[in-house]
């Protein structure tokens, strides 16, 4: 946790007091399903309720138990014991650690699922808003980052939030990965505790049972849930990546929004950085390393060891708090993005028309010329204007094998804007519903 | 690809002559619907498919072509059109090399997803096999690697099970990431193919039109995929590692299968070594080692950069190959897996009845001992059974406060295995739904 | 930053505190030396230095000034000049934020390793002690997890005094690595300021100066860095899976120590886990997930992007901080490790004799048999003593193949111990040079 | 291991005939150390060389002995005995299958490195011709992708030379790492070969013997080798991406070499893509993806397991092939790239003047200005520059703050490229030697 990168909506979600609130929920809904099974008094199970539910926890007090017992859940209880008084003793009839530790960190991790599709749900909305305000700002397309052919921003943004609501998707998924409750003992044979214990108290949790837990609820769904945190992460990558590159001094047809008294260098006044999109390239990095230790996780020894502890201790919090902060931090760029449609026609008419090289390859092809003559034929008029040597357009022209096939007017016209956006639409409607 | 981890089925997703077989395919359709647009001449569609349907591409001449060209897909289509003759000149129409390469990609894909989850089906049947023939096989349950409390070896295999109906899950999300299907042109603007197009040869190849692809289909898709592939594989590893504990000297639960003529060791010919589970946990490495370089994969540049392409033409077939020699080998693992139910007896009796320690701890709680002094009561008699020293059932009954609050006979009756095997049934519900 | 795993002398490294007083000595020597080359007044330099040298810096002023400037090393000159008043002009002339910055991170890092090193050297310590206290404490040797051939309990500690003496001479490459300084401006070309400052800087804060700088300090050195922290860790998770095997129930041959008070589970009050060694085996996957982030910091665009930054404020200290506890925690668990000689004994016999089919083996051989021959009779022997039939040596006794070529007493002199143990003294004098 | 992105050089090392020979040498010198010591007769040992020195095994064979004895090394000596007849029961005396493996790879690995050094060595050469060939080509400087102060191209390739000389040094580190040779029996003991074999089997092998090797030989070294190898691929990375960003259409500084014939693209005959570079990118995350898998590696279970032996099958020939290919491809690149002087001018000339902003404002301050002031006048008049309007030079004489302090001459004199490269002899002769 880098507190510059740290939101607190998502910090409090890890927070102790928040932990040892979902352990007292958990309990004390297992005590409360105990005292319908008869298993413990239910004045018990209302006393722990009534002296739990507004309790402000102890976390000096709990650490302290805690480094005489080395055991977290032991330290939360005795201190549980403290508040609650005689009846304490009827928690946790039953039930393991685990229980309480691995159905409160998949309540965690759902919470923080919910927040981050919300974040996504922003970056959504932005990105909706952009391309629709730049549908027709028509640009250059580059693959290689060498220009290629024409398309607009609104496109580049419309492709973006097909890939956002992939992402979407992915936390959901994710999410539901996760969102399971285990309160099954010891090994997971519910020896010492009824099953209906976990049903209760997964349903009072916003959670579905474990079919199979062994102590542990199996932690190939952590590894899921990181991995599709890590693919978003890439995402972010990705959108960041495109910024960076348009905001180059060479290019510059988009700008992070720089702000009134911000300085992009203690050295250079003149500086202006796209340092928010750097910055979300290198949180996009944090996220991704929380895979492979993720996955390390899966093969616990026989019915659980505790490796995963420490990892998940670092990673829970690290993963979620990074994405969420990167995931906002990417929707202010989108929504304050400067853009700068004049360059980007600049930049388009950089290459002297090369752009229409492939129209050109089609109707010569169309015209009866092989396909191979017709690239070496488009090929050595286009070198020269690579290299800074003539019009493109008019070299075609000159050019006794094209000139034979195609006339000047066929020619002009292939060197038309309007035919490379004419299926914006189609494309908006894809993604948005709309155009 | 490492020859001795690989199945035929899955290598010849992946061999030159496959390939080339998909783009032949892709062009094929692209063109027939091109003919239906009136693009390109009906006749000329259909003698492409006739030329070319049961075409052998000669691998050595493409090669050839592509020494010089320096591009796979011009070399193809060069010696497509040497198959076809003039009428060649009617492929590839308004598309880019990255139509035919991305969408082949994800066919390949999507094929070596329909293996796997065949092979995930055969291993789900052979857990189930094995859990149901070994549901009230009694053995210890472990934690940490210590004695917890006891368990059934079906439950083990039904916790599998459920695992393995997870990554049977995962993979269908995985194909349906990655079957997709883009005929877009040089950056995805139709600006030279009708969305059409597109849409017919999706139908054609089983596949969905992308919604926005950018002369390549976005690799958040690719990433997603081999994430999924590396959660599979450690659900492998936890089962292999599982499996490898139980072979141990001291353990000796399961075994492996031993064929006749089997050497274990060059030098110690009294060897059975658990060779089969150990691979499975290299080969689980691998899988997962494909994963980074998926992600990272993710941020190309603009429209497109080929970075990603040498990164595929690893892990493509390599951790589609592996995983699915994997999941093979643990099939058969499965299979004839050796199990001793006379030696988890053996194991389960060795902490002289420590393992029904808590079920006394809840036993004195019930009769109104504080939680604490349960447990130090419980545990003071535990040690020196620990420790080989005396037996746990007649330290208790020795014990004055245990005695005080608990007879002979009560003692007596917390010893029971059964106790803890009796939601056998309601486990294998949840997993097979049936028990 | 993981508070548990948390130890006061290495998270001083990575104070805010620290950090400001590191930064302070680098401008405060800068200057010190363009005075010395007439850039700046000598008066100047020495008023910064008086100034600033008991100075204890407002983190949370700091912290202000950056919520308006976005940039951290402007927010602290500023700060630098409430304290140092208008002398502070002639601070920070011709550098640029990134001569601070990366010259301080090799400064902490540079002094992390050095705790390291330390760390590894009590390990070290530890490993020694207890390897000679267990020279000749003759334990069975383990392939596969299967019994092989005896070996002895301070061999074991022996190999892992070789890896760690490795492990130490990696943490002196990484050091070396990364100890260089960087005072070269803008992009590194010394416009504005003379190399010579950056030599002086360099030897004053004990480092060397980096070749060529571009702004930043290239990160393969950074890279190699955390890899070596990597394979460290990874060498710690060796040794707590050795002693994590060993404390198995069905093994015992060694346990952590277990403390007064402690309690292992809050349901089995039986329970003594290894879950110090666990814990380090997590702590291992926290630390390898640096080396992934730490390479992809390498390629920065052109003469430096930032997105290395929010990676290292995490990596940074969080590697560090977690491998130095990491290496703490194993001393002090290989300081008091239970070692039980007898069940090491007792384990060691479990096989009945199998574990000397080599010597067979090879005695049979010797006396004429082909290779293949004598693998087939001793391996025909072998297989029902596995199976706990019989045993091996008088097995062997009445084979009719063996018998006549070994004499009973041959066969029996083949069973000793001795035989196995002969060579402790070579391989002790090969690790510590005494034996 | 990817056909068109391996050499034969580097695959030859990695062919099972080569390996077949190692392991017969291996053998044989063993033999002929066992010879030496009275163990086998001594014309045993000659007649296993003079048998064994020429042969050519036979692969084909091996494998249908392996198919029966799932055992490499049994089946190699299965065939071997084919060759050399009844004198082949004293080969593999004492010896285990690892020590032959182990020491194999090791071999295999170090020869691997020598070529990887040699690659290194040709990169370096061309760096330096290039470099020196473009000490004075002057080109801006760029953080963040924008435009910061002038640099030369020279310094730019100067600054590669010295990340590859440390690649070298990396290399030579890791081969020492691994280049060790353990014959030492079936846990380490030597309790069935003298320790004296190991050391002359070392000898003649070129490597030095394992200190302490348990059956095999500890896999710390191997990930330390496999680490390193990727810092060398993201230092091939870092070089990539920068000729990737410097062919970019609107920067255009330099162009990997097109040759005849070569065809950028099928859809569109205009281009020249930097394919090579984005090529070694995705070479440089293949060959990165090893790291975490031999990091994996580490921790085998007790003496040993085989979990690594896939693992290494895959990586081994895998991460040396690929990096040998990238180095090589790299080279090449260096050794042809096109540089284009006057784009370089003409980009530096885009700024108008702001790449001096940093002088300004230093001459401000030295005449007295603060520096906060400072910044802020030269930034307000930088501002209309990046946005297009004005000249930076003429604005900031019309500035009345600045005017007071600095004369019109004085600002002019400011504006001079000579003042960014007078350091570049010191920097050349840091890295080279010479200037």
């Amino acid at each position: 946790m880098i507190p510059r990168y740290t939101r607190k909506e998502m910090a409090q979600i890890w927070e102790p007091q928040t932990r040892f609130r979902i352990w007292f929920e958990i309990e004390a809904y297992a005590t409360e399903a105990l005292a319908e099974l008869g298993v413990v008094p239910r004045e018990a199970a209302a006393v722990i309720w009534d002296k739990g539910k507004d309790a402000e926890f102890d976390v000096a007090r709990i650490d302290e138990i805690e480094a005489v017992t080395k055991h977290d859940v032991i330290a939360f209880l005795t201190h549980l014991a403290e508040i609650v008084g005689p009846e304490a003793r009827f928690v946790h009839q039953g039930m393991t650690s685990s229980d309480v530790l691995d159905t409160c960190l998949n309540v965690q991790l759902a919470r923080a699922a919910d927040l981050l599709i919300e974040d996504v749900d922003g970056l959504l909305a932005a990105l909706k808003r952009r391309a629709f305000e730049h549908k027709n700002t028509v640009c250059i397309g580059r693959s290689h980052g060498i220009h290629a052919e024409p398309t607009t921003f609104g496109i580049k943004l419309a492709q973006a939030h097909a890939e956002f609501q992939r992402a979407r998707e992915r936390l959901v998924m994710a999410r539901k990965e996760i969102a399971t409750c285990a309160i099954s003992g010891a090994v997971g044979t519910f020896a010492n505790i009824d099953p209906r214990v976990e049903e209760y108290v997964a349903e009072k949790m916003g959670l579905t049972p474990e079919p199979v837990s062994t102590q542990v609820i199996p932690r190939d769904r952590h590894a899921m849930y990181f991995a599709a945190l890590a693919v978003v992460a890439s995402s972010i990558e990705r959108l960041a990546t495109e910024i960076r590159h348009l905001q180059r001094t060479e290019v510059l047809e988009a700008e992070e929004y720089f702000s009134p008294g911000q300085k992009g260098s203690s050295a250079m006044p003149h500086k202006r950085n796209p340092v928010l999109t750097e910055n979300l390239t290198g949180l996009a990095r944090l996220v991704r390393s929380a895979v492979i230790p993720a996955l390390e996780n899966v093969a616990l020894w026989h019915e659980r060891d505790i490796s995963h502890s420490s990892v998940e201790r670092g990673i829970g919090p690290d993963a979620t708090i990074h994405l969420d902060f990167a995931l906002k931090r990417l929707t202010g760029v989108i929504d304050k993005l400067l853009v700068y449609p004049e360059n980007m026609q600049r930049n388009l008419d950089r290459l002297g028309g090369l752009v229409h090289s492939q129209r050109v390859l089609l109707a010569l092809t169309q015209k009866g010329m092989s396909r191979e003559d017709s690239y070496a034929a488009v090929q050595r008029n286009a070198m020269p204007v690579w290299r800074g040597e003539g019009n493109f357009l008019e070299l075609l022209k000159k050019d006794k094998d094209v000139s034979a096939l195609l006339t000047a007017a066929e020619l002009e016209s292939l060197f038309d804007l309007g035919y490379h956006t004419k299926h914006t639409d189609t494309i908006f409607r894809r993604v948005f519903g709309e155009a």
